[in-house]
């Protein structure tokens, strides 16, 4: 039996798990502040790889990044009621603008310093863009705009969860505004495309896109879509957003334009945001009992060289060995980009190194020791196929050259890979289901890993879809989605029984 | 005589240019949040072009990214007392979690969400971070600790001006721990070399790095570093910091590590940053009464090519010969990356694009109209040469192959031209003054644009140094910095008589 790296399996339990990934990945770690985390290194590189990947593609389809005020006042969130019902109880509010001793060697708000209306940090940023837009679109002529911001947003969450769900959170919102209702919903669809090629491209996360239906919205849309990612517990995760707002912000916030034949109309908005939460779907999406598995293309580094250093004189020759390889490695390019190598020369024990970047899901760890060096060659370990059918460790002693010419080929290979598992696990936990009683069975207690159903439903409304809902949460379901480009369907509701219009995914979700 | 761009010229009122020129070319306004700014596209793509290169600089002298939270606790601040009395005066405080209905239509804190323990926005993040080292060094081996963020910080003051002074600005903090002295001094060093050199280099800004007298220290700081900008008003602009803060946060902080010899130790700390500053500081610096001019290393576009559409049938052949120019230039290389050409293709006239991208400060704006396109030229306005001797605009047609074969060595010829143009007007604006005396005279009522001194003093400290402070107040001046690498000098100081130490610059600031 394999002795894993971490302390804690998935099957045992995988919540207890996820944490141990990510502290014994150095992901992240408790900052000592309710509900905020510390990013370390290893988990702000893999979101700076996100952000860069990521940012590349909302430029190609046209946006440009700004900065908003992290404050947005009070009455702001005043003008739009539905939207405030949807966010008004957990936001972090300032009231004071200074601090004084409090008489007692401490520190307190001065009485003398409150502000006369308080700011919100904001939770997102609708309102105070549509106040710029406000100020910028005065013709037809003005639009589209189309901008994006990459910033932090709190929300008081009860429960944290690190990554998943935090008070604090890193995200890019993007804002646009157009002329046309077409125009406005294609928007809101091309981003949702942008979202889903990136998962699969870059994080190699198989996601299903489609339409949240209605009590799911975002506060305020007229449609709101996502993309939906399955965890390997079975369930599921929303790794980001894009809303189609109607003239709903812009009828609160006055953004209108003069039209072509000269008359006033107010533009259509719409959103779309994805965040830190990606990293925690990436871990639950790939990560085994040994640690994570980053992909690729968004790894901080993807081959790590680590010499086995004796301190000894001899491990000049050997630390010279290996930067001789990371240069080698560096001038290559794989997967569209410079190969990111590095040579772990820190003072510590080869097999802790090694363990350390297997747990934290480098690619590929090469190492390199003495015997190596004299025959030329490394040792290299895939971390997408960490053991041999033995059980053993399936370190490869591979000559340099080789293993250098293969290297884009090789990271090429773990990337299409890790979307392969992705895709298959995705496909194998979703199960078609036709009635209501096949659900209740299909999550009854006990169950364990039940996976999503794909049901039929006549896409109810108001009370109809209330009373759906109450249905599904005392099983703890949602409705995840109902996922795009399906075509026309037969059959009965599983709710209601009366005709199906569309498809939509069920699941427990993070 | 010229008509300029600007409604204001430098001359005529400095600050009321500043300001239009950050209007005119779209680079920020005001966002009905006190003192919070919008960063506008142009304004936003200078920034992450300063991030990209500082970033590389950053991480190419052995620093990692990290995050830390946007909130503080109030009782970290309370354990570093100089450290709170330098900055407990302008926090924005959060006392509040959640907003209800105030029973009038608006909404108001929630009275049962208040906070046990108030946060506070960030204003910089020594005690956070210093905590995270607490935890994370416990021997000798854990050192150098060397991490850096990019983040948004908050300080409440009272007169803001944009990107020189808001309440909410954007920023990189480095935090470094070290085992000695003498390693913790050289990261100091080595990082305020960094900026110089990334100011020089990449703003075309030319500076004096040196050491901030005691009383400018960082609030905590053992030393604090500088570089100081000459601005085109004569005044000085702290562009970037680095402190050298001894074991003074260790020990509030309680960040020990055992040495090689098994006993306990502080750590040595330093912290360093530059923020949005940096842009109002190459503003002021480069500027000119058409607008910005933007060194071509840190402009978004550095070739922007408005090609001279009319609403004709034609316009898609002058589009076509505009979109292949972009191409080839987009090929090319220079400054060590690839080149940044963008065709303005919007509907409006060709002159208004023309000084839309003027204002901006494109380094090249290159004009195409049917006559061009016919003869195979392009027209070529360098945005640091825009006059002719007569007084017109400078613009140059020229064969378009010959254009795109020399683009590159234009981009570098810019830079370099307004890399020299700051030296100099840095150079001639420094004056040697030997007494007293002589500085009053030259900052005297009425002496427009006096510059800098350059004197000689004997360093005093504690109640001494105060006096001299007193007195350059009266002057409104201040020591910006004693410049570093400064040999053995002679003399008497300029303030007591007594034998000088050391050259200080004294100037007014912003």
């Amino acid at each position: 039996m394999i002795k894993h790296a971490l302390p804690v399996t998935r099957a045992a339990d995988f919540a207890a798990w996820y944490q141990s990934v990510i502290t014994e990945a150095d992901m992240a770690e408790e900052s000592g502040v309710r509900g905020c985390m510390v990013i370390r290194p290893w988990g702000y590189g893999i979101w700076e790889r996100i952000q860069r990947l990521l940012d590349d593609r909302i430029k190609a389809t046209g946006h440009e990044n700004c900065y908003f005020p992290l404050f947005i006042p009070l009455s702001y969130f005043e003008k739009e009621a539905e939207h405030v019902d949807g966010f008004a109880k957990e936001m972090a509010v300032v009231t004071h603008h200074r601090l004084i001793g409090d008489g007692k060697g401490g520190l307190t708000p001065d009485p003398e310093a409150k502000l006369e209306e308080p700011l919100v940090v904001r939770p997102t940023s609708e309102t105070v863009i549509g106040t710029a837009f406000a100020r910028w679109v005065q013709s037809w002529r003005d639009l589209p705009v189309l901008i994006n911001q990459w910033a932090n947003v709190v929300r008081w969450e009860m429960r944290t969860r690190m990554f998943l769900r935090t008070a604090e959170f890193l995200w890019q919102e993007g804002h646009t505004a157009h002329a046309t209702v077409d125009e406005a919903r294609g928007e809101t669809l091309q981003m949702l495309e942008v979202y889903r090629s990136f998962a699969e491209d870059c994080l190699a996360m198989h996601v299903i896109a489609g339409e949240k239906p209605e009590n799911e919205r975002f506060p305020g849309a007229v449609e709101t879509w996502s993309i939906e990612a399955m965890m390997q517990d079975g369930k599921a995760l929303q790794a980001g957003t894009s809303h189609f707002l109607g003239d709903n912000f812009a009828r609160a916030q006055n953004i209108r334009f003069q039209n072509a034949e000269g008359q006033l109309e107010h533009a259509q908005t719409t959103s779309w945001g994805v965040s830190t939460r990606m990293i925690g779907g990436m871990i639950m999406v790939h990560g085994d009992d040994d640690g994570m598995r980053v992909p690729p293309r968004v790894a901080p580094w993807q081959i790590v060289i680590v010499p086995m250093l004796r301190d000894q004189p001899e491990d000049e020759a050997l630390l010279g060995y290996c930067r001789d390889l990371q240069k080698e490695l560096a001038a290559l390019t794989a997967l569209g980009e410079p190969v990111r190598a590095m040579v772990d020369a820190r003072a510590q024990k080869a097999a802790t190194k090694r363990w350390g970047w297997v747990k934290k899901g480098a690619p590929i760890v090469i190492e390199v020791g003495g015997r190596d060096m004299a025959g030329g060659n490394v040792s290299v370990i895939r971390r997408d196929r960490l053991y041999r059918e033995d059980g053993k460790l399936d370190s490869v002693v591979t000559p340099r050259g080789d293993f250098v010419a293969g290297a884009a080929d090789l990271l090429e290979a773990i990337q299409a890979e890790l979307h392969r598992q992705s895709t298959e696990a995705l496909r194998a936990q979703i199960v078609p289901v036709d009635d209501w009683a096949g659900v209740e069975a299909h999550f009854a207690d006990g169950v364990k890993n039940p996976g999503w159903v794909d049901v039929r439903w006549s896409k109810p409304s108001g009370a109809a879809l209330d009373a759906v809902v109450e249905r599904l949460k005392a099983l703890k379901l949602t409705i995840r989605n109902a996922p795009a480009g399906q075509g026309a369907i037969e059959g009965v509701c599983v709710f209601t029984g009366a005709p199906a219009v569309e498809r939509v995914l069920l699941a427990r979700a993070y």
